[in-house]
C-alpha cells in the first residue's frame, strides 16, 4: 500500500497514516492545442456515460460543449495524459485524476456526480461486451481474518482527531444517521438511529447484546445509558477501542460495557440481541455463510438480530476508487445476497428498513463540516488526501441520491422463535430523537 | 382431475367442483393382529420424524407408545394397508389418510401438526439421502396462462357460498388479516390489514391502483371507499368477480372500480401503485421476472407496489399434499427468491413486514368458524372434502406457527425514484382497525 503522503499534523500517541494512492501533478504545465482525436475521444468518452450535460474545459483553454444541451457542470481536464488515463479506467480515474488536481470541477461535486451516476446506470445497459470488459470493475481485496485487520487499519486509524472534525459530536457515528424529522441536527439524527435500534432489537433492563464492529462505541454507550444492557462490543480498530474505553469509563459504564479487541469471527457466549452497525461492507461475501453460522450460535432462542449496512438494489462491484483508495475489501451486498445471510442460518426475517436517503443527508451533514475543516485537514494529511475525501464523500452522497447505494436495516430471529414483537407499531409510539441541546 | 365426489348442497347459479381427491375406506373392518414388521416400521418412521410425542392405535385396538416420552397425541390407524401408504410417502397420504378417515387423530389437530412439523424440521436435517429422494416434494405444476386458470379455478372457484360460511364477513379476505391488537375479531383484523396495505403504499385521492389477483374485491372496494382512488383489479376466477362486481355495484363505486377478468399478465397502463395480496404463491418461480418486468412497466416513476405473499425462510417445496390436493401449482417463495423478483426489475426494496404469527392467528380464525359450519359443509359436498379442508386449515395454522411458513409484506420502489416516505411513522399515527360494529 502507498504511504507516500507523510502526515503533516498533530498527534495524540495516535499514528495516523494516509493511504490515499498519490498520482503526481504533470510537472511542467501543457499549453499546446488538443489533437483532433483527443476531442473526439471526449466526444466518445461522454456518449459512453449517457451525455451527461457536462462541458469539457481543456488544458490550453479550449472548450468542448456537450451535444445538444446546455451545460450544468464543468470538468477541467490540466494535462493531455489525464483525458488518457481517464478513458482506460474512468472508474478508477476520476477519483484519482481528482485527487491528483489534475481533474478539476466547476459547480457542486456531489450534483456532477449524481447527475454521472443516473447517466452511467442508463448508458452501461447498452455498453458493447468489450467496452464493459476494459471499464469493469475489480475484485475486491480478500476479508480474511489477518487481511481485514489491514483493511479496517487504512481506513479506521486515520486518527479520531480527523474523524472528530467532522462526525457528530454525540457519538461519533460514522454510520448513516436516521433524520426522523427533516430537520434534525447530525447530533440528533445520530441519537435517533441509535434508538431506532435499540427499540427494533426491544432491549429490556438486564439483556445481553453483543455488538460486532462497535466503531468508537456509541451504540454501546447508548444501549447500557439507556436501556440497561450488558453489551460485549468487537473491533479491530485499536484507536477506536481506544477512544471507546475511554468515554465508557468516563460516562461510568465500565460494568455494563465491555469493548473486545478482536475478530467479529471470535465472538463466544449466548446473547439476547446480536448487532452489527456498517460492518457487513466490510465482511465480504466469502464469509456472509460463516457470520450467518456466528449469529446463529450467539443468538438465544428468543433473541433477535439487527444487521444495519449499506448494500445495492442488485449485485454489483464497489466503485473500484472507493474500493482501492478509501475501503479495501468493501463490498456492499444486494438485498438478495443479504437474505442469503439469513436463509443459510434458517432464520425468519421480520423487518427491512431500506434508509437510502437518510444516508444523502447523513453525508451532507458530514460534508458540511469536512469543507468547514479542510485547511485544518490539509495541514494534517495534504491537499491530495483532502481532495480524495471530498471525492469519496461527494461521490456518496451522489450515489446513495441516484439509488446506486441502498442502507439496508434489517431484523431477524431464529426460525422457530414465537417470542415476537407483534408488530412495529412500538417503534413509533415517541419520537427517537432527543429535543436539540 | 378427480371429481368423483359429487356436489350435494344448494346452488345459486354457481357450480362449485370438489376436487379433493378420494382414497376409498376400505369396505370390510380389519381386525388381524398387527405383524411384528408393522410395530418396527411405526417405531421407525416415528425415529424419522424426529419422535414426536405420539401413540398409534391400531386397526385391533393395539397401542404403540412413543419411546422415552409421554404421548400427547394419538393417530389411529384404521387398516393396515394405511400404515403402508403412510411409511411409502408420509407428506401425500398422511392428509389423504386423514381425509378418507383411515388416520384419525385424538387430540387438537393443529397443535398436532406444529408438533410433527417442529419435530420433523429438526430430524430431516439427519436423514440419510435415500431417504430424502423416496419421502421427497414432487414438482409443482405448471403455472402457465391456460394451467393457471385451471390451478385458480380448483380452489377458488368452489363456491363463495361455501367460503362465505368461514371468511369474515365484512370484505371476504381470503389472505392474512393484522391483529394490530390481540382481541380484534376476524372482521376488524381483515379490515385493519386493508388499511394497513393503503397507508404502505400512500394513496392519495384521485391516484390509480392496480391489483392483481383481487379475490371477491374487497381491497379494491376499500380503497376506492376511504382512499378515492381509481382501482383496476385482475382475476380469473369468474364466481370471486361475479360477487366483487356486485358488491362495488351495491355500495355506488363503480366509477372507481373496474374488476377485469383476466390473467394478471395483460395488466396495461401506468398506474400510482401496484398491489397484489396473495397471488405470488400463486405465481410460480418461473414467471418471476416476468412478473418483475410486468411491474417495471405498470408503475409509475413515483409510484410504489407491494407483494403480500406467503414465503419461507429458505427455498423449499411446498407440501405435496397442500399442493396436490388443494393448492394445484402454489409455490410459496423464500425470502431470497422474492427479493429475485425486487432485484430483476432493479426496484429499490423500501419495506420488509414479516406478519407470520397473524396468519396462524387469521387461520384459528376460520377454523373456528368451519368447525361451526361442518354440517352445512358436509351437506355441501360430503364428509371427505369437510376433512381434507380440516386438515389443510389445521396444517396451515401449524406450519405458521412452527415457522415452516411466513407471511411477507414486501413494499418496493423504482431504483431511481426520490419521492419516497421519509420513514414508517405515519403507518402507525393512528389504529388500523375499526372499532368493533
Amino acid at each position: 500500500m502507498n504511504q507516500s503522503t507523510a502526515r503533516k499534523g498533530g498527534d495524540n500517541g495516535q499514528e495516523p497514516k494516509n493511504h490515499i494512492l498519490t498520482l503526481p501533478l504533470e510537472d511542467t504545465p501543457v499549453e499546446r492545442s488538443p489533437h483532433t482525436h483527443e476531442r473526439w475521444l471526449i466526444a466518445k468518452l461522454m456518449r459512453m456515460a449517457g451525455s451527461p450535460p457536462i462541458r469539457f474545459l481543456l488544458w490550453n483553454g479550449d472548450v468542448v460543449e456537450p451535444e445538444n444541451q446546455h451545460p450544468e457542470f464543468t470538468l477541467q481536464l490540466m494535462d493531455p495524459k489525464a483525458l488518457y488515463t481517464l478513458v482506460a479506467n474512468p472508474n478508477l480515474a476520476f477519483g484519482d485524476l481528482y485527487s491528483a488536481g489534475r481533474l478539476r470541477v466547476e459547480g457542486d461535486l456531489s450534483e456532477l456526480m449524481e447527475a454521472l451516476y443516473r447517466s452511467v446506470h442508463q448508458a452501461r445497459q447498452k455498453w458493447p461486451k468489450w467496452l464493459e470488459t476494459i471499464w469493469r470493475n475489480h475484485s475486491p481485496r480478500s476479508t480474511g481474518i489477518s487481511e481485514a485487520k489491514e483493511n479496517i487499519h487504512h481506513h479506521y486509524d486515520l486518527g479520531n482527531e480527523f474523524y472528530q472534525l467532522w462526525l457528530d459530536s454525540a457519538e461519533m457515528q460514522y454510520t448513516c444517521a436516521y433524520y426522523e424529522t427533516p430537520n434534525l441536527t447530525l447530533e440528533q439524527a445520530q441519537l435517533a438511529k441509535l434508538e431506532h435500534v435499540c427499540r427494533k432489537l426491544r432491549l429490556k433492563p438486564g439483556m445481553t447484546v453483543v455488538e460486532a464492529g462497535c466503531g468508537w462505541g456509541g451504540l454501546a454507550r447508548y444501549m447500557a445509558r439507556n436501556y440497561g444492557v450488558k453489551v460485549h462490543a468487537y473491533n479491530i480498530s485499536r484507536q477506536q477501542l481506544n477512544y471507546a474505553r475511554q468515554e465508557a469509563h468516563k460516562q461510568g459504564l465500565d460494568h455494563l460495557v465491555d469493548y473486545v479487541e478482536d475478530d467479529y469471527r471470535n465472538i463466544s457466549g449466548q446473547y439476547d440481541a446480536f448487532v452489527s452497525i456498517g460492518m457487513l461492507e466490510h465482511v465480504g461475501k466469502d464469509n456472509y455463510n460463516a457470520l450467518s453460522e456466528l449469529i446463529k450460535r450467539s443468538l438465544k432462542s428468543d433473541g433477535i438480530a439487527l444487521l444495519h449496512s449499506i448494500g445495492r438494489n442488485r449485485p454489483m462491484l464497489m466503485n473500484a476508487w472507493i474500493e482501492k483508495r478509501i475501503f479495501p475489501g468493501a463490498y456492499p451486498p444486494s438485498i438478495g445476497e443479504f437474505m442469503q445471510i439469513c436463509e443459510h442460518g434458517d432464520f425468519s426475517v421480520l423487518d427491512v428498513e431500506n434508509l437510502r436517503l437518510h444516508y444523502a443527508q447523513t453525508l451532507s451533514h458530514w460534508m458540511e463540516r469536512f469543507n468547514d475543516n479542510e485547511e485544518k485537514i490539509s495541514a494534517m494529511y495534504d491537499e491530495h488526501f483532502t481532495r480524495a475525501w471530498r471525492m469519496y464523500l461527494a461521490g456518496s452522497i451522489a450515489a446513495f441520491r441516484a439509488g446506486s447505494l441502498q442502507l439496508f436495516q434489517v431484523v431477524f430471529s431464529h426460525g422457530d422463535n414465537n417470542q415476537l414483537p407483534r408488530n412495529r407499531r412500538d417503534l413509533y409510539d415517541f419520537p427517537c430523537a432527543p429535543e436539540e441541546a
